[in-house]
């Protein structure tokens, strides 16, 4: 058992290594040559030059000021200055609302603590239960409800506590979902005019033999909708298309790398092979043979073309049907159209660059299997990933290696490397699993059949949670596999498995003090320095850029990958609620988390990530209904925790909390749901009437005319013409668009006070 | 352990039983003075006159023709006979779909009961685990899964006989989804013009300072539906208004029974006392009473009539708006109108006959709440129902009674009445709270809100159903309360519940057998008797009775009863699924009770049922859940019992059925329910289309004119002026439209016979 002073001594490491990794941070972030590392998202808005163009040799890679390096902290007040509805403006709702959920964080836990720290904490303490035992305990322990004696009254301040807890928790949640719900409705109304709004997206059309795909849209929403359609877009099944894009790409990559190597060293003409990734095969001349390459592609890409236009198997049988206004928009994508429910299926189209096109066309039927499918392959992952694992484990150790490759046995053998191999190998196989993992539940979602990007990062997010939560929570509490523990519990009683894992979780709180400063602490110090983007910046820079553009391409803004993120703050937000009442000693070290992770990931979302869609806060409902399932796990684990310590006459009052707190979450559901969901016809009528008394003569058909135009279509038309971009709101054009207004805010600029 | 025989002569009794039942109605039904008892519905269809008006004087009360007498059964092959669609306008469609059910039991059952008598049976039979074991067993016993031996691999046959049952039934329970849903819309779009397909519930509407109500919601709706927006109705608190009138209607009911009484014996002016129940107060003339009173309530109806319509007060935030097109109202019930979502609630508005006035102005928060009272008082009903019971039972004793009564103590101690006393006064405080249970429920279900009778009915069902699982199945299976069973079951592992429940299974199928025979068989031949309406008819026939439209009156057709019904009807699918595969003996009596049920419920419905409203098959969705339901838990019962048999290599196989089980339960959710929850736009514009090429000059508004009045309006307003019948769709004149075309198919008619 840890006493204080070991946590102290712990803390202070990991507070001293998120601290060099700050600093680290503060010194490559003002030089020049990393601007576009830590700056990204101001180049994509077009507000911000490369500095490299101008200034002094060295100036234009080292920094030389060196009073910028003495304000190394300052990044954190200007990441704090910019206000909300700017921050909407800049980066959009998602990431403004993804910061809140940080910021609920402190909301609950803050108040949670002080109340935990002047009440608990001293009940905790004044007593001498493990004093009197013979067990070794720690000062930590003492703070604990382990330090109360069995069946002491004092468990009603526990008790209490836990409904205070209980009520604060979803009086804040109830706040927040209301600000965001009416947040999510001012933003969708003050929204300039795009696309969706006014699309509905159509799946699952009934085959017909005398008419195609389009001309069928057409004609069952000019019958059904006849005052209000407007116009579709069928949708081409361009996946082989796509590909050939993508290959061309590369091709045009390979040509640069290497047109830039010749530049470089005319003497040398470059060679490269034909075979698998450039390793065997004829030697041929580099330049000539992607030219040719490149060439040979863009033929085929030609013809692919055609042939999905002309071709009527291309079409799939969905299409993005628009109409003449928000409110017909709104009404079609809510209503049932067709007698057949599994026909002629509507919905909100997402926005454009929301869509996950390959999984348009996938029949009703096929979609009920996937899930099915996905469902219990999720079950398996979560509950047996170990066994592949250890089967991997078993292969990869040393003897298995000098029987692969025995002209190795010497280099093995030797003592430092063997004992290498042996301390690293069984863990790199767990390890490269979950580096995987959110990548293979990714894939998971796809499969499933999900048709936004953004559904498919939220459901991802779900999955990551309850992994976690078995795994990682459940995992560490109760030692053994997740199916070890699947079986215990399967053989315990409904009132035996909270008291199991409730007993083991005061014992546990030192394990997770270290897990959060190891995890979430370090981990969201490694955020803001972005090593790998870094790297990979550079590594591009040097070998592919030729022009402005070819570097705007080679930064990597990312994300803020909810699918990822979400889950890792929602195991903070359960760990916090269970050992609230347990042991508070833990809630410093959350709200250390949340308070830097807040910090960190508004400066990334001010100055780096880059948003690829904006779904206006569709994850709120499952981040308040994860929140709410940690508060009633809390409940059922303190049950199971009282009901050990002969305190079973406040059993009843227990159970009260649990189903309030479920009553509580079917309220918030009927009440502020609807919002994410739904869009309310008031809200579509209001826009209507105002565009049409503003531009009462605008051409909408122009302007919806190639927004759903598959991607790749684009992108080759783009290749020759720019000239449609006006009509298409892609990225660059709208946030160039909306960079007028946030002008004002410019993060001081290191280049600035440096040039 | 009952043996076969002793089976055998408690089916001869019970069959016996259920034969007097039946001669007794044949006998009572060709009675000309019991023509409205058992033909209500031809009379309320104005198909069918009284018998009594014409012919001899006894013939008028007793059948004289022998020859009706011995076609005694013939009534059954007539209830066959009516096909379907003339039956669906006969009686409407919720009768018509409720039949399936009984139809769909033996399409399950018939099958499976040949399949498991082909091949089960026969591998139990030929086993002699039983016979060498000491226990005590049953010929019944030898062909039940218990006659197999310990880790036999004969179990694999009852593994492949779970999996081709549930199959089975799962493939009869999709295609009678289909059928039901295609029913269900062919009848909605073949339906003629109704009030309720333009209209529109809107609930919780704002308050307004400026505005009354109906200002409100006029102004709301030609805002946001301003090409589709008609009418609206407002909707008054007319509870003390509609009290008062049904107060004038019992007095007059005395009065007509007093005048008759006077007339009947001119001599002697009838009096009465004004107090309670007539039993105290002053003497007075009884019909100068009553005619006074009438004259008083009269007033105080008109005083409380221009009250409701003035005050403000008494406007009710909810309102009943029409639309000009049925798409429009489509459109307007399936989205969400306004940003705040729990302000202007939409819903299709049920028929005006279905609408549950007390509840329409029941605001959100009020609504979430009533829920969770309910919630927890369902609970505490279900497991603690036995608490009250058993206090009374303690206070009803002898001992008690003597205590209280002293004087009676001389009677109460003679031998034979103290007996009757003993025996039946501890089960009369449970039988009148199992008769009493269906009313409990459905006040239970008042009170959650519901708007419309079909919804509480469904509701109540669905809560009878837990009741009946828990305490009569669960209950017979494990003695105990259900009390008991809960803190058993939440003391027992996961996999422990089923086997508990699993073991004690095949033990149980007698007992079960014997309740199929008393509750089933005999229950349903006492339903075609209809003793209470018959006593009552004869009473009031004698008391109240002056005209025709009185007798019309006295008549209780009564209806279906589906709260009470379709529980009955499950818990025999329940005993089914569970029993097939464990001891397939039961099939063959719920196969006979399915089958007499059909018959019965068929020629009841024909002849008697007059349903209160018409809510198009909108239970089914409930029905087919509680069979998926019974067949998961007759899936997970099977397991339990297989892992006490030494069978485990079959538990992984049995797992995958309650899930796949599952899977298809939720993808005929998304297949069928929607036909069932919304309206298909394409459906409501092809009848919009319609009707304007038909009748282009209709005028809507005023066929909508008082569609949506309170009834107790209506029901004032007829009183002196009958015109508007026309105009409202009452349940006179529905039925005489639909009348014209089912003439054909009288029943052949005693009278007809007879004079």
């Amino acid at each position: 058992m840890a006493t204080i002073s070991d946590i102290g001594v712990s803390a202070g490491i990991n507070i001293l290594s998120a601290f060099v990794f700050l600093v680290v941070f503060a010194v490559l972030r003002v030089q020049p040559w990393n601007d576009r590392v830590y700056f990204p998202k101001w180049y994509l808005k077009g507000l911000r030059t490369s500095p490299i163009e101008s200034g002094t040799l060295v100036g234009k890679f080292v920094n030389l000021d060196f009073r910028s390096y003495l304000k190394f902290l300052n990044w954190m007040p200007e990441a704090l200055r910019m206000p909300e509805p700017e921050l909407i403006d800049h980066a959009g709702l998602d990431s403004a609302v993804y910061l809140r959920i940080y910021l609920l964080g402190l909301k609950i836990f803050v108040p949670i603590a002080v109340l935990a720290f002047s009440i608990l904490v001293p009940v905790n303490w004044t007593n001498n239960t493990l004093e009197k035992t013979d067990l070794t305990f720690s000062d930590l322990d003492k703070l604990s409800i382990s330090n109360i004696p069995l069946g002491s009254p004092r468990f009603w301040t526990h008790l209490v506590m836990a409904y205070a807890f209980t009520f604060w928790t979803c009086y804040v949640l109830k706040r927040e979902y209301a600000t965001v719900a009416s947040m999510r409705l001012h933003f969708l109304a003050s929204e300039h005019r795009r696309p969706d709004q006014f699309t509905v997206l159509v799946k699952n059309v009934p085959p017909d033999p005398d008419e195609s795909v389009g001309e069928l849209v057409e004609h069952f929403f000019l019958v059904n909708h006849p005052d209000h359609y407007l116009t579709q877009q069928v949708v081409y099944n361009a996946n082989k298309f796509s590909s050939l894009v993508a290959e061309k790409k590369k091709c045009q990559n390979w040509l640069d790398y290497y047109q830039i190597k010749y530049s470089r060293n005319p003497s040398t003409k470059p060679t490269t092979k034909t075979g698998f990734l450039g390793i065997c095969g004829a030697r041929v001349d580099a330049i000539d043979h992607y030219t040719s390459e490149i060439a040979r592609i863009s033929g085929e890409i030609s013809t692919e073309r055609e042939k999905v236009v002309s071709n009527r198997d291309a079409i799939m049988p969905a299409a993005f049907v628009s109409f003449k206004t928000r409110w017909a928009a709104a009404t079609c994508a809510q209503t049932q159209q067709s007698r057949n429910p599994t026909q002629w299926l509507t919905e909100w189209a997402p926005e454009p660059r929301d869509v996950y096109w390959d999984n348009l066309a996938i029949p009703y039927v096929s979609l009920a299997i996937r899930r099915l499918v996905i469902g219990v392959a999720f079950f398996f992952l979560t509950f047996f990933f170990m066994i592949p694992i250890l089967f991997v484990q078993s292969l990869a150790n040393i003897e298995g290696i000098e029987k692969a490759v025995p002209f190795l046995k010497p280099i093995i053998e030797m003592k430092v490397i063997k004992s290498v191999i042996q301390g690293f190998l069984p863990g790199l196989a767990l390890k490269l699993f979950l580096i995987f993992l959110p990548s293979i539940l990714m894939i998971m979602s796809k499969f499933e059949g999900f048709i936004s990007l953004s559904t498919l990062e939220r459901r991802s997010a779900t999955r990551y949670y309850i992994f976690q939560f078995i795994n990682v929570f459940l995992g560490s509490i109760i030692t053994g596999t997740a199916f070890q523990q699947l079986d215990n519990f399967i053989h315990q009683s409904a009132t035996e498995i909270p008291k199991t894992v409730g007993v083991s979780i005061p014992m546990k709180a030192t394990f997770f003090i270290t897990y959060i400063m190891v995890d979430g602490w370090a981990g969201v110090a490694g955020e803001i320095l972005r090593l790998k983007p870094l790297v990979i910046y550079h590594l591009k820079n040097w070998f592919l850029v030729k022009t402005e553009k070819d570097r705007e391409e080679a930064m990597d803004p990312g994300t803020i990958g909810f699918n990822t993120g979400e889950p890792q703050i929602q195991l903070y937000f359960l760990l916090g609620l269970v050992y609230a009442v347990v042991s508070p000693i833990l809630l410093p070290f959350i709200i250390l988390f949340f308070a830097l992770a807040f910090v960190v990931y508004r400066h990334q979302i001010i100055n780096v990530y880059n948003q690829e869609y904006e779904s206006g806060a569709a994850f709120w409902p499952d981040v308040h209904g994860r929140i709410v399932g940690a508060l009633v796990v809390s409940q059922l684990l303190l049950m199971g925790l009282m009901s050990t310590k002969e305190a079973a006459q406040s059993t009843p009052l227990l159970i009260t909390l649990p189903v309030l707190t479920l009553w509580f979450h079917r309220f918030c559901k009927g009440r502020y749901e609807p919002a994410f969901v739904k869009y309310p016809l008031q809200e579509a009528m209001r826009k209507d009437t105002l565009e049409r008394a503003k531009e009462p003569n605008l051409n909408l058909k122009s302007f919806l005319h190639s927004a759903y135009v598959h991607p790749a279509f684009k992108e080759v038309d783009n290749e020759g013409d720019e000239s449609d971009e006006d009509l298409v709101s892609t990225k660059r054009h709208q946030s160039k668009h909306s960079s007028k207004h946030s002008f004002s805010s410019l993060p001081e600029d290191p280049e600035r006070s440096l040039l």
